[in-house]
């Protein structure tokens, strides 16, 4: 069964990284920063790509700065506490992806008092482990929730918990609310401005753009922990990345879904319904398959609770890692988990949503891009039912 | 004079950002942590870029950390001390690149004890500087020095200084040597494992490289204020730029002047050579115009202390801002200070070499690299004497 032979890959780790779609841009090379002809070129064209991404999310431009990625964005909304003379505390929930993990225990190091928000069986902070963390936490002043889980695909209902946490600050100090909007873009329909978030976080490679470029939202200034040379008004230093910021521009407006209804070209819609009809296959085809479990186990009665591109998912008596490895052989690129974490073999997020033991063991990640097609499904299908026959 | 109509570009702000000269480079699109065959293919060409850097700074491949750039390697070295349970105290001096400088102050801000150490007319810490302020401040414990300074080109007699540190501390708790390398690696000759320091910075996009990636040496491991998703063993958080870093290994193969004698190609040799010629006739232009002033006025006595790639000069009663516009209109880019400070009047590097207020304003930084020609610097002259006839 294990060919070693070269064979067709078939790619479904797209929530690790979409192979890059973006030719080489032809960004100015003059440092944005330089008063000279190049410079001026240079930041030109920055500020053009910070123009298109603003019309593809529907946010005004100056609310958006460029960083190196979807990690340096978490961790520059979640260090502005630092900042803070006041003793507000950070919370988040414990399914949170590792860059605002890692950034709560080096807050927490720090000095500064944090939270966690607990989760349901989904994996999901909703208005009601919110409402009790807030009764809990009456000095939240910092709340952290990522919109699309990076492991399970689960889609936290953002409206809804800024109605919870519009109504418990009224008439206290306010509370910044960040969302991690990693897996989000360009995957489900997002509205920046009508979720009424204080920032969020996207990155450039997710999507078919170049590693090493992301984006953080900010809907009001915010004051910073480190603002290193002073790029982008102060809020992430270094020199900017111009060919970065285009590639990104391209992707955002290629693929987001964050668009106006007037904007919405008939491709998103149609990338986004195909990739709903495409899981509604994988996954009536695992379903059919006595050894799978789907984590969490209710997905396949509320799948629009889901985003269409992550599933998670177990197969009786055989190790994730084992199952990853064979399918590997066979032609097809899974995960176990998130691949910033695939050095560990804790599963912290499934442990979060209450899962056993033994299926956090076995459980595998498929994710889908939009050049995913349904032949791809079914063969994935059929070799999973190929490797369940041997193991 | 001020001819509107397009003219061909000179370009003499290397030290801002060279021209990218790698390719786009066909890195495998793989999240180099995943652990399939295209995670695998990614990793390895992360590692092969990795190794070809080692040999171009002659140091062990292990110790080298991929960043985004010279700003975030600088601040990853500089937060360590952020995670220190002892009161040790960060020293640094007054003339180091604004990523330390703004560094300095966040971790003031958290409360840990921060000093400066004293510049020469240079702008230089030198043994008798460092000592002092050794003296000063006897709980110093992390030292951060840059090696050429970006504003002046000024270059720090590292090995003199680790002497100095190295008997002061000696029997008393080790002392971290951090060295900013951003405008020496390439331009002058370096030697990281000889220097014997602690950790060091690196930015590709100074010596040709793409945007966005950098390199962090660390002699030891160290402990991180903030590891994010865990990638590079734990010492920079988000997902690997694979394409970054060999188009970083390209250039450091290049331009490295890090190599062991065997290693040094006539090439490198070579470049360094012109590179100094070159410079010797700018300075000597400069010298026969009687309203220039080099800065630090020294310079011509002792150009072997200085980059042959950088240099600061003033020109009486024209602001450095008025002789920097005027040459971009005949073609030619140079800046004022560093790019990363453009947009604030102050120039605290001149400032703390005790340059007077009048040159201050009117210093203009002038740097080449190494398509730079003859003809140039020529032709550059001929200009700066022009705008003088009309200013």
């Amino acid at each position: 069964m294990l060919n070693k032979l070269p064979v067709k890959r078939h790619y479904f780790d797209w929530a690790a990284s979409a192979p890059c779609e973006t030719p080489r841009l032809c960004a100015p090379f003059g440092n944005p920063s330089s008063l000279h002809s190049e410079g001026r070129a240079a930041k030109q064209s920055l500020e053009d790509a910070r123009g298109h991404c603003a019309v593809a999310l529907n946010v005004p431009p100056e609310k958006l700065f460029f960083t190196s990625g979807g990690t340096e964005s978490n961790s520059i909304a979640l260090f502005s506490v630092l900042t803070r003379k006041s003793s507000g505390r950070i919370i988040s929930s414990l399914t949170e992806h590792s860059s605002v993990r890692e950034g709560m225990a080096s807050i927490e190091k720090m000095g500064k008092p944090v939270g966690r928000i607990a989760v349901d069986s989904s994996g999901r902070v909703n208005a009601q482990t919110l409402t009790k963390a807030l009764a809990q936490y009456s000095d939240a002043r910092f709340i952290s929730v990522m919109s699309v889980n990076n492991e399970t695909g689960a889609v936290t209902d953002i409206p809804s918990l800024r109605d919870v946490i519009r109504n418990q600050s009224a008439g206290n100090a306010p509370v910044h609310f960040h969302c991690d909007l990693v897996q989000a873009i360009g995957k489900i329909p997002v509205n920046i401005m009508d979720w009424d978030i204080d920032s969020a976080s996207i990155s450039a490679h997710k999507i078919g753009g170049p590693r090493g470029i992301g984006l953080l939202y900010l809907r009001r200034p915010l004051e910073i922990f480190y603002s290193g040379g002073g790029q982008e008004k102060g809020i992430r230093g270094g020199t900017e990345n111009t060919g970065g910021a285009a590639g990104l521009a391209c992707c955002l407006e290629k693929y987001s879904l964050s668009k106006t209804k007037e904007q919405i070209t008939n491709d998103s819609d149609e990338q986004y319904a195909r990739a709903k009809t495409r899981w509604k296959r994988l996954i009536s085809g695992l379903c059919g398959m006595k050894r799978c479990v789907l984590i969490p186990a209710e997905r396949a009665e509320c799948e629009d609770q889901f985003s269409p591109y992550i599933l998670q998912a177990a197969f009786s008596y055989v190790p994730g890692e084992v199952m990853a490895r064979a399918l590997d052989d066979l032609g097809f690129a899974v995960s176990t988990g998130s691949a910033c974490s695939s050095s560990s073999p804790q599963r912290p997020v499934l442990l979060a949503m209450g899962v056993s033991e033994k299926l956090q063991m076995e459980g595998i990640r498929i994710s889908q891009g939009w050049s995913t097609t349904e032949e791809e499904i079914d063969l994935l299908l059929e070799a999973i039912t190929e490797v369940l026959k041997f193991l």
